[in-house]
C-alpha cells in the first residue's frame, strides 16, 4: 500500500489532549476515529490489526474444539424476561421495538441466545461437552465511555458458552484457561489471572485476564509468592485481631462537638482509626431495603461483597433526609446500637451486615445516633447483633492474603474472563436440558468466556509503546515494512518501486511512503505508526548500491545489500 | 471435523413445509437456524460458506482499490436527519435511544456516517477517487420477512462508498460493476445487470445483479438480443398507437349500471380494454396531497415511476370515503374530466398525472366521478388537461424494449448492486468537500455499492441444489469431503481414521462422519450438506484394499487406491 493512497492519516493535532496513551497514539496514527463518545471507526489500519487479533483469538478457539457460529445482535427481549435480566441493571442494556411492537435487547452478552439456540436442538450426554462462539459486534450503554478503546459503548467481543456435565466442566474451564494463556501469549500481552466477581453473568466464580497498566480500571491485588490474584472486589484477605484480650467496659454515652468524619472521631476522643465503628448507610433500590454496613474504622466496605452478603442489586448510598427522618439517625453519628430495624415514615426494612472484622476490635466507639452525640465502649453481642456477618471488606495495599503474604496493589486492563455459570441459566430457562444414558432430561453445565477485541488492541498499544508512537509485535503490525523514498531523483523512485513490487511480490505486507514531503516527517510517521522494520532509498544509498534498515525497536540503522535486506525482511512471513 | 461433534445437526423435521428450497434446505441440512422471524443463527456449517463468500468478495474489493473499514452500527440520528432520511419511510430504518436520551439509527446502509467519517479528514484532489467498504451488520424493519435468508431483518452486508469528481465516477462505476461479475462468477452465480430504481439511497441510477430463479422478488425484463435490463419498476418499453387516426367525436355521458372493474367497463360498452380509461387515485402522505393517475387501460400504473414523477415519497391508495367525501367522485367511476383540483373537507391539492400511453388512444371511455354513469369519447387536451406527463407505465411481458425487440419477463434474486449518488449526499451534509488543485472547496461526487452475503449464499444454493440436497461448489462448500465410515470394525474405522487424518494434515478439508448410524442415513446427509466429494471407507473397500470414491454432482460412484483418491482430493487445495 502506498502512503498517498492510505484512507486515514497521520495526525499532529487530533487527540493531544487525550491522556490515555493508546487513545492518543491511535487516533494520531490514523487506526481509529471517533463517531459520537465510545464509538469509533476502524480505519483501515486500525481494521488489520483488529483482524490478527481476531485471527490470533480464533486459531485458539478452534484448536480448543470451540465451534464458531454466528447470533443474531437482536435478542427477543422474552429470553432476557426468562433469566430476569431486563431488570438487574448491574448491566446497561439497550432495548429497541420493532415496528410491530416486539421488543429486543441489544446484544451486550449473550447466554440466553446461546441457551436459546441450544435448546432447539434435542441435545444428548453423546453431545457434551461442546462449546460455541461468535465474534460480533456487542452494546453497552455505558454512563462514561472512556480512554478511546478501553471503555466503550460498541465493540466486537468474542464470547463463548460451553455447555456440559457439571464433571466435564472442570476440564472445559481449563481448556478456556490455557486457551486464553496462549491467546495473550502470541499477541504479546503479560496477563496476571484474577479470581474476579461473576457481577451480573450468573454463576458461582470467574477469573480475569488482566494486563498490568496504569490505564486500567481494574484495582486487584496478587500475592507474588504463590501467584494467588484477585479482583478488588472479592480480594480474600486476613484482618489482625488488635485489642480482642481487652476486657469489655460498660457502654457509655458521651457528648461529642465534632464533625462528621472519621478523622473527626480519632481527633476527639484521641483514639486509634481502628477502634472507630464505621456505619455506612445503603439502600438497595431493587429489594427496598436499607442495608446498614459496619466495619472497623481502618478498612472500607467492598459493595460487591455487601450486595452478595445481603441479596442487594441496585445500592446507593441512603440520603442524609432518609437517615435523619425515615430512621431517625444522623449522619456521621450513626450507630448499631439501638437502631431502628424500620422506616418510620417507610416502612422499608432494616438489615444490618457486619464485617467479620467487627470482632477483631473490643469496645469499639462511634456515633449515637445523635448529632453531637457518641458512645465509647460498643461491643458487638452485647450492645448491637448484626443479621449477617460476612467479609464485606475491601484489600488494600499490605494487608495479608489467604496465605499470609502481603499483598501487592496493581491496576490493568481486563482483556478477557472466564465465567463459571453452573446450572444459573439452565435453571431459569426451560428446557435448557440434555438426556442422559438413563433417558432422563437433566440440566446441563455452563461456562461463558469472553474477549473484547478493540479493548486487547488498546492494551497491546499500552504495553508497546514509547514517546514516539506504537511499536507492534511482528505478528501483529498492519504492516511489517515502513519503505520511505527520499527525494524525487528518477533513480531513487525506480529502485524504492522496484523493492516495493518485490517485496509485495514475496508475501511481505509493505507500506511504501511515496509522499513528497520531508524525510523528518516520514521517519516520525514510521515511528507513530508503530511498523516495526523500516528501509530508506535515498540518493546516498542508491549511490552506494545499499539500503538504510532499522527496526522500530533499535535506534541505530544498518547498511544493507539488497539481498541481506530481503532476507531479513522475508525471515518471518 | 467429526460428525458426532458437530454442533448443528441435520434434521428430518423441520422446515418440511418451508416453500423456497433455499430456506428449507439450510434449516434442514443445519447451517442456520431461526431466532425469531427474519433473524437467524448461522450454525458452524453455515458460518463456514458466509465466511468463503465474504472472502472472495474481500478479495475483489481490494483489488479493485477499495479500502476496508469499520463504521459503528448505531448511527448519530443527527446525520440522518442532515439527509431528510428519518422521515421518508421508503426505508425501514430502526432507531433507538440512549440512557443519555442521544437517539441513534441502526445501520441499514451507511452513506451518512461514511460521509460524516470522511469529512473528518481535510481531503484534497491528491486523494480522489477512493473508494472504502465494509462489512456489517445491516438492519432492516421488514414488515414481512420471508424465504429465510432471502429477506431478512438482520444481515451482513458488504458496503462500499466511493468519493471522487464526476468525472472519475465513471471509472469507480466501471471498476466496481466489473469487481461484482468477478464475484458473482467466482461465486458460481449468473446473474443479470439490471437497471433499477434508486429508491432510498437517493442518486439518478443504479444497477442490480440479480441471480435469475423463480424465489426471487424481483421482476425485471430482459432484451435477449442487446442485453437491456431493467427492474420493473424502471423498465423503459414502447407502448404501440392504437386508433390516433380516428376523429375525435363528441364528449357523451352515459347511463352505467355496473360493477366496478375494468372488465365490467369492457363487458357494458364492449369497447376493447386499451380504449378504457384507468385512473387510479394514491395519497401521498409525505407530501399531503391528492394523486390522480391516468394510464390505458391494459396497462398498470407503475408506483416507483408514479412516485418520481410526481415527486411523492410515500403514496397509498386513496380511501373509499375519500374519494367520496372529499374529491366528490366515486370509487370505480373515476374521471379525470371536471375532476375537482382540491379536496372539498382537507382542502388538500390534486395533482393529476398521465401516462404518455393516454396519447396513444382517441375516443376513451370510463367514469364520469357519480356512481352509474361513464363518459364515452375523452380526448386528452380537449376534455381534461394533466399536471404531469411522464412514462408511468409498469412493464408486462411482450412489451417492445428500447431497441424495439420484445422484453422477456424475469424473476430473480437481487444479490447486488452499484448505486450512483451523485452529489445527492454532498449536497445534503456540510463540508462535504475535497479542495480543488486552485486551493478552492468542491462537492464531491459519490457513488455505493453493496453485497447482502445471506442474500447471496441463499441465491446459490437456490442456484445449485437437486431434491437431495445443496451442491456446493467446491470453492465454497464447508468441507471438501464427506468421509463415510461404515461398520464398527475396527479394521474399517482404523483406515478411515489415518484417511481422515492424512487427509486434515494435507490440508482438505474433511467432514468425517463417524456416527454409528445406517448407511442410508450417511449417505443421504451427505447429499443434504452438499460435499462436493463422498469418500467411504466399508469391510468390502478395506477387503479391496481400496475406497469408494463419488461426487455430488454425479450419479456412480468409482473405486480407487489411496495414492489415486489423494490425488483427486489434493487437486483443488
Amino acid at each position: 500500500m502506498r502512503v498517498s493512497k492510505l484512507f486515514g492519516r497521520t495526525s499532529k493535532t487530533e487527540g493531544t489532549d487525550y491522556r490515555v496513551p493508546s487513545h492518543r497514539l491511535l487516533v494520531q496514527a490514523g487506526y481509529i476515529r471517533e463517531s459520537t463518545a465510545g464509538r469509533y471507526y476502524l480505519l483501515p489500519l486500525g481494521l488489520k490489526v483488529h483482524e490478527k487479533i481476531t485471527q490470533v483469538v480464533r486459531k485458539h478457539m478452534d484448536t480448543a474444539g470451540a465451534q464458531e457460529v454466528v447470533m443474531p445482535v437482536l435478542h427477543p427481549l422474552e429470553l432476557w424476561q426468562e433469566t430476569n435480566r431486563t431488570t438487574t441493571t448491574g448491566f446497561e442494556l439497550m432495548k429497541i421495538r420493532d415496528r410491530r411492537e416486539a421488543e429486543f435487547a441489544l446484544g451486550g452478552t449473550a447466554e440466553e441466545m446461546a441457551v436459546d439456540l441450544v435448546r432447539k436442538f434435542n441435545i444428548s450426554y453423546k453431545d457434551l461437552p461442546f462449546n460455541i462462539y461468535q465474534f460480533s459486534m456487542k452494546f453497552r450503554d455505558e454512563m462514561r465511555a472512556r480512554g478511546g478503546l478501553l471503555r466503550v459503548r460498541e465493540f466486537v467481543m468474542k464470547d463463548a458458552y460451553s455447555f456440559g456435565t457439571e464433571q466435564q466442566f472442570k476440564g472445559t474451564y481449563q481448556q478456556m484457561w490455557d486457551a486464553y494463556a496462549a491467546i495473550f501469549t502470541e499477541l504479546g500481552l503479560k496477563t496476571d489471572v484474577v479470581a474476579a466477581d461473576n457481577g451480573y453473568i450468573g454463576g458461582e466464580y470467574c477469573h480475569e485476564f488482566i494486563s498490568e497498566s496504569d490505564q486500567g480500571e481494574s484495582r486487584y491485588f496478587v500475592d507474588e509468592s504463590t501467584g494467588y490474584a484477585a479482583h478488588e472486589d472479592v480480594a480474600k484477605f486476613k484482618i489482625a485481631n488488635m485489642n480482642v484480650d481487652e476486657e469489655p467496659r460498660d457502654l457509655q454515652e458521651v457528648e461529642a462537638v465534632r464533625g462528621t468524619t472519621m478523622e473527626d472521631g480519632v481527633r476527639l476522643h484521641n483514639l486509634p482509626l481502628w477502634q472507630q465503628t464505621k456505619d455506612v448507610l445503603f439502600f438497595d433500590e431493587a429489594t427496598k431495603r436499607y442495608i446498614l454496613a459496619l466495619i472497623r474504622g481502618d478498612f472500607d466496605v467492598n459493595e460487591t461483597k455487601l450486595m452478595q452478603a445481603a441479596g442487594a442489586w441496585e445500592l446507593r448510598a441512603a440520603t442524609e433526609q432518609e437517615i435523619r427522618e425515615d430512621l431517625g439517625s444522623e449522619p456521621g453519628f450513626i450507630s448499631p446500637v439501638s437502631f431502628v430495624k424500620k422506616g418510620a415514615k417507610t416502612g422499608y426494612e432494616v438489615v444490618i451486615v457486619a464485617d467479620t472484622s467487627m470482632r477483631s476490635v473490643r469496645n469499639m466507639y462511634g456515633g449515637n445516633n445523635r448529632k453531637h452525640a457518641d458512645l465509647l465502649n460498643i461491643n458487638i453481642d452485647r450492645d448491637w447483633t448484626p443479621d449477617i456477618e460476612a467479609d464485606i471488606a475491601l484489600a488494600k495495599a499490605g494487608v495479608l492474603g489467604p496465605d499470609g503474604n502481603q499483598l501487592v496493589e496493581k491496576k490493568g486492563i481486563e482483556v478477557g474472563n472466564i465465567f463459571q455459570l453452573g446450572y444459573h441459566y439452565s435453571t431459569l430457562m426451560h428446557d435448557a436440558e440434555y438426556t442422559d444414558k438413563a433417558g432422563k432430561r437433566q440440566k446441563y453445565y455452563m461456562g461463558c468466556y469472553g474477549i473484547g477485541i478493540g479493548r486487547t488492541l488498546a492494551a497491546i498499544v499500552e504495553a508497546h509503546h514509547d514517546d514516539k508512537g506504537i511499536i507492534w509485535p511482528d505478528n501483529l503490525a498492519p504492516y511489517r515494512v515502513y519503505l520511505v523514498q527520499i527525494g524525487e531523483e528518477e533513480s531513487v523512485k525506480n529502485i524504492t518501486n522496484t523493492l516495493y513490487e518485490n517485496l509485495t511480490a514475496a508475501g511481505v505486507d509493505v507500506l511504501y511512503d511515496d509522499r513528497a514531503t520531508r524525510p523528518g516527517e516520514k521517519f516520525a510517521d514510521a515511528d507513530l505508526l508503530g511498523i516495526p522494520h523500516r528501509v530508506v532509498v535515498s540518493a546516498k544509498t542508491v549511490e552506494q548500491g545499499s539500503f538504510e534498515y532499522k527496526k522500530r525497536t533499535e535506534v541505530g540503522s544498518t547498511m544493507h545489500t539488497l539481498e541481506s535486506l530481503k532476507n531479513i525482511l522475508t525471515a518471518a512471513v
